[in-house]
């Protein structure tokens, strides 16, 4: 269609989420009108990308050592493991400053439509890390999603034991938000889910 | 933030059109979890954009010359030179097989909200391409927006001459869309534009 060079990026680029063909192609028309020098700087941060930024082998999330700062860091709970989906979530729950265990990142959801069933997800690793560590809370915080929910439900199944609190992390009306314009579910859920004041 | 490496590609990818912080991110993430191959494809295709594909040095469209296959073509029509905004609006148009002239491209509309003056557009280099060429007729097709609207009446304007016909493409209603559901303003225009059948 284009030139293959053109041609080549575009597809690539809509590789990508949330890019489709007809952004790609704005993507690499407007690479083009600009300096030669931005280019060549994005091409290299992406290649050094996956040069420095490595997945922990503890507990997946992102790294720039084998294992990552927060694994390494003695001043954390080591017996609360907070199971999360994605990297992205440990930084998110990171941000608060209210969380001072350690990770389990899963890499994704159970999702079989998807194809994503448990042996896709770092599950075996979870069960290792259960007998070496023997943690006392296992807070499953994966999103409050039909996957999230599954697998919550399948962790909650098939990882209690006698010793080990499973908490999951609260769902609720967002603060700032309007109950007036909360969707059903959520509202239901925060009902469901009312707190005590004491 | 983040880790050096990856807040670079977060930063550099949102600088791109269409992409925020937010699927800068998500595209990191992408990229972190897949094959590293993907990523260094990614990355020399995007360099060999930059070393491939150049500017024609004459009507300023898309070549892998420095004059593009359109310019060096004899068979097109010399005399009719079609004006367009950007070098994707060339391809637009080669895929209708409706024209068969030469091109000229702006890069850009007039927009003086973005400081975009008429110095700013490739209009020297038409000016130099009418005493060399002088063609019989120059085609408008800027967008039918506010600045393409701008930048076909300066043109009108500045380049008009005894000898040359000057003409826009025609707007209006487009094939297979409902009147019904027309904007206002297209609807008008494809009243005042309206064609006698013959």
């Amino acid at each position: 269609m284009y030139f293959p060079a053109l041609d080549n990026v575009v597809h690539l680029l809509s590789t990508l989420p949330g890019i489709g063909p007809r952004s790609a192609l704005r993507i690499a028309f407007h690479l083009l009108e600009r300096d030669p020098v931005e280019t060549s700087q994005l091409a290299s941060a992406l290649m050094k990308l996956r040069e420095e930024v490595l997945f922990c082998k503890k507990c997946g999330g992102l790294s720039d050592e084998e294992i990552c700062h927060i694994c390494r860091n003695d001043k954390r709970r080591s017996d609360l493991i907070c199971i999360v989906e994605d990297p992205a979530d440990v930084f998110a729950i990171e941000k608060t400053n209210e969380f001072s265990g350690l990770y389990h990142v899963l890499m994704g959801a159970l999702s079989p439509l998807d194809g994503i069933g448990p042996e896709d997800l770092r599950l075996k690793e979870l069960a290792a890390r259960l007998e070496v560590d023997s943690p006392a809370e296992l807070f499953i915080a994966t999103n409050p999603t039909l996957e999230g929910d599954a697998t919550a439900s399948f962790i909650m199944e098939n990882f209690r034991r006698d010793n080990i609190r499973i908490t999951r992390i609260s769902h609720g009306i967002p603060t700032g938000a309007a109950i007036e314009y909360a969707d059903r579910n959520t509202l239901a859920q925060s009902i469901r889910n009312r707190l005590e004041i004491k």
